[in-house]
């Protein structure tokens, strides 16, 4: 499920900065987050275009972000560590935008890419293509899609295959709008042209802007060429709203399902299954109907998640089954042919091959052996208030139902727990651990109370 | 998430007389339940109708219903409890159906609407709409939309913007067939006229019925202005069958969808999220798939709501976080920043603030303090078989895991509560309360068991 | 919900030979399971294709398999037990695939279908469509349909109704390849002439294969009628990837959803509800939101399935109420009234009328009488590492919530269980039985400890 574009090359050793343009404050989100900090496939929009840039073959990283916002540098730094940061102080046009990262610019670069913190589904592929006619001479090659509706999109005006301009809808002519290739923003420029170029930009227009897409015209008056990389309308959806990410969310989602089922995955009903960006399946996984992977979850060949199970910083070794209504927290590593049931919460904690985790479980900070079974409704108590403590369950024991395990505590190899048990104390390898109270019976004790019951709701 | 009609002014000081026409069995819904009371988004169709009907004004309330039908009379004074009741004996048509509330005509009213149970997708602006016009001096305003397919429908024959006839589809000449103007069935008539126009409404026709729709032409040979009101196809959809009300169920998901992410509410995947008539969530909620709310659930600004949770008579305050696997039930309120966890079930129990109740947990008829934490597993006994008794856990008291609270009973605050411990008597401030078995160890016990177990199964 | 075509009658009393083809590995399946296994509606496609055939009236099955495929045969005798198997050595084309069950053919029947273990959409009447022909003198019937994109498919070459000869793509002119009725696969041949017609097809083509697509050219050169079925292209939908068996798993879901809502059942969200192939529901049945049925469900009358629910193996009757969130498992019957609530599994167990298992709860191998209060919590401890034991609770017990129930052991009628115990011995009707620690009280402990554990956390 790694996307192919994982072993993409760098179609060449040129060297290559790429400006983000992560700045837009997004108030059409309603929300009090930036807008390149939401959230696609469980990673951020900004992150999804890094990790592309990166896979493209991006050398450095120039990120152009809005006055005050620590969490977008933070976010951009995690995603590409030696990221640069700059600041957008006023907001007058895309090309000023690029200038904000005038510094990157200077320091030189073959190829500069500009991209933009909020269209996360560029693919890899498309970079590259973007950045290919550089190293064969192009100036500046700018991406294009074909419109379903043009309506409101920037035209482009070509010769041949050769851009000559890139029209705002509000000035294009009458023909003009019957054009339905369209600015898809993306942009490649040739790194000895790139400040030449910007630096040229006017803002002599009805808003006082400086617009990145006068580049192309300036590019052919210097004499470059103008080169277009035409990609598909989905990989350009951009996102200004609550919709439009939901949207983004289904497109990338419907990628993951199909990357998932080429490589042989068995998805009963593709649209219930959710994945992140690094979930990865072995082949022959059966992921049944229902299901979420939050972050970091590797599932390898043969297992089968069933339907409700919820995902997280989980490996799932070969042949196991998990679920349905299985919850897999961060750390948890459930072995090979082993079993975990329904309603069983597993964080921090390595089940052994063949053990069985098959009902109303918690499992917290825990090592479980091999073959071991615990019985249904069995919690690790491993919080005091203070700190988190280990629980230790030796290969082959049997842990009985409805047991409270109290860590930090032992269970030996072969040990069984009574069912019902608290266990505070270690319990040696093949022994018998009890820990609950002695059974007694009140003979017609229900009868008078029933009467006693009734006849007090009769008052 | 209210619907932007909430706050719907009535265009006028008129008053204005609503007839519900709800007599129909549905005999294709194949149900022992009358049709109307059959629901979309959690409230009954005829529920839907009469809230929009007073959103858009409606003074008074007729609804036509059939025979010993208290069930659906019961429904419609829930929902607008002033409505009076009138039952239609004969089938004889949809005019005969609204004279059924002659009494209610005849005490006047400036606007009659007449509507169905059955179409609960009008807007309350539509209804607007079609009074609009008789404060204009319009007779007769009919709803009319233009359908993908009219086979099977009333056309509207028109001339200019007035409607002429209605014309039955089986009545229709070819010429007429090709209109796709069709009747959507409401209307709204002048009050002062009403009576006339359907006293007027004759049942020569092959049926032997009595046509609503015959109005039109009566109007127009009264001399009265007939107006069209077109509104898209979604809004008309009626609802005879099993597959259309899961039609219409669709439509309405889609608007309460739509209208939350355009409030600032993130839905990762819409599509698996289903809300009721009433939710009402803040900016910045975050909302993850596979998700169902029950009625009256309120979630605050940048709660989040994760997978698998199912909502009901809930409130959630700002910044708590419930899920996965989360039940809510009516009466629960989860205080700001409290997180309720997986497989949890909290009913008529107040959490506080900063509270954690993490894991596979049962609250009922608790009051839990702020900052508590409750341990995985921890019961409340609330229930003895014939009363309900409450539990209080004070402030700051830390529950040890799978601990049974047999209310009614009170934790102090700043208490613990041993794990695996039985709680009966009340625990003061600060103390620790304990009540399990001691443990004990039988050394080399399950080896013998094996050992015996193993033979056994030979023999 | 049982389809429609389970009361199919066969057309005649004619035998009927089915050879369904089934050697195919599915290489493009990625898997280590040969494709006919693979499942849709938890049914592999060819048991699909097995029962659908039984259904339309075959009375003896070949299937034909790839070498060292006791999977497969079992598959088939499972489904079909008469079945006979007949492995194909070598690939050389469909007609030697049917070849290959010579021995079958040899011992005649009046009609012969040819099918395919890949394509499990086919509907009984369809078969049954094929066979009818052959009963009024056609010779050979061949199954088409109209493709949206006939690019890739066999072309149906006509004169009349008459089928003249199947035209591969890659062989047709370019005035043939403007035909959209396409070849769907499926065969019916008049039992008399099968192997005449079958031993003159001759691999003198490109790929040197034989193929079953001959036998029209053939039949015709010796007179016989050579009709035509006509059907939607979804019924032709055949599997040769993991997306393909994902399309076909949507259709048939679909029709399965379609034909439970016709049946009167309330399905509020359909697409996110999952049948399998044998799920039988009631009137009136209300099937919530996400919810997915295994195999041998049945629901009666009335009940209603929650959302979140997990079924499988399991009847439900009449009135019952079953989730959110219920993991009902093989053997579980819920009795009429019964409500089993959230997060509760229940596996081999019968529920009484009225019982109620509200939450938390795991019962297996247990027998719960009628008006049984199940507490939150309560597990019946079944297995002790080698055997499984019963549990049994008298009609009208009460049991306290967190119970552990160590079997073999009974409840008497009427009986409580105090919250919180172990119960190892029967109780006997009407009597208490209590197994828990008795609480103590340390006052001042938790202050205590608080301050040893932050003082501690400082060091």
């Amino acid at each position: 499920m790694t996307s192919s574009t994982d072993s993409l090359k760098p179609t060449s050793s040129r060297s290559c900065l790429a400006i983000v343009l992560a700045a837009g404050e997004g108030t059409r989100m309603k929300s009090g987050k930036p807008k390149v900090l939401h959230q696609v496939a469980n990673r951020s929009m900004v992150g999804h275009v890094l990790a592309t840039l990166a896979k493209a073959g991006a050398t450095s990283v120039a990120a152009v972000i809005g006055p005050d916002r620590d969490d977008v540098a933070r976010e951009v730094q995690k995603n590409f560590p030696e990221a640069r940061i700059f600041v957008q102080k006023d907001r007058l046009g895309t090309a000023h935008a690029v200038l904000s990262a005038r510094e990157a610019l200077d320091q030189g670069a073959d190829d500069v890419i500009i991209a933009f913190g909020d269209t996360p589904l560029v693919l890899a592929e498309t970079f590259a293509k973007l950045r290919a006619p550089l190293a064969q001479g192009a100036g500046v090659v700018a991406m294009g899609f074909y419109a379903k509706d043009p309506n409101g999109y920037g035209r482009f005006i070509t010769a041949g295959d050769q851009l000559l301009a890139i029209r705002e809808h509000k000035d294009a002519s009458e023909s003009e709008r019957e054009i339905t290739l369209c600015n898809g923003g993306l942009m490649a420029v040739r790194g000895d042209l790139a400040l030449a170029l910007l630096d040229r930009v006017r803002n002599d227009n009805a808003k006082g802007e400086y617009y990145l897409t006068d580049i192309v015209e300036i590019a052919r008056a210097l004499g470059h060429r103008t080169d277009i990389v035409v990609v598909p309308e989905d990989e350009v959806h951009g996102v200004n709203d609550r919709a439009q990410i939901a949207a983004a969310e289904r497109i990338i989602q419907e990628r993951l399902r199909q990357e998932a089922m080429a490589s042989g995955v068995t998805l009963i009903a593709p649209e219930t299954v959710f994945f992140s960006y690094d979930t990865q399946l072995g082949q022959d996984v059966v992921v049944e109907p229902h299901v979420v992977f939050g972050p970091g979850v590797v599932v390898e060949e043969g297992a089968v998640v069933h339907s409700f199970s919820h995902l997280e910083g989980t490996r799932i070794a070969s042949g196991a089954g998990v679920g349905p209504f299985a919850r897999l927290r961060p750390g948890a590593s459930i072995g090979p042919k082993a079993k975990v049931g329904n309603f069983v919460e597993i964080k921090n904690t390595e089940v052994g091959a063949g053990a069985k985790v098959s009902h109303l479980t918690y499992l917290g900070d825990a090592s479980i052996g091999a073959e071991v079974n615990i019985g249904a409704g069995t919690i690790t108590c491993n919080y005091d208030g203070f700190g988190k403590y280990r629980t230790e369950v030796g290969e082959g024991a049997f842990v009985g139902s409805n047991s409270s395990l109290v860590a930090p505590v032992t269970i030996g190899k072969g040990a069984f727990v009574g069912s019902g048990s608290v266990i505070t104390d270690n319990i040696p390898d093949n022994a018998l651990g009890l820990g609950r109270g002695r059974q007694i019976v009140k003979e017609g004790w229900a009868l008078e109370f029933r009467e006693k019951a009734q006849a007090a709701k009769k008052k």
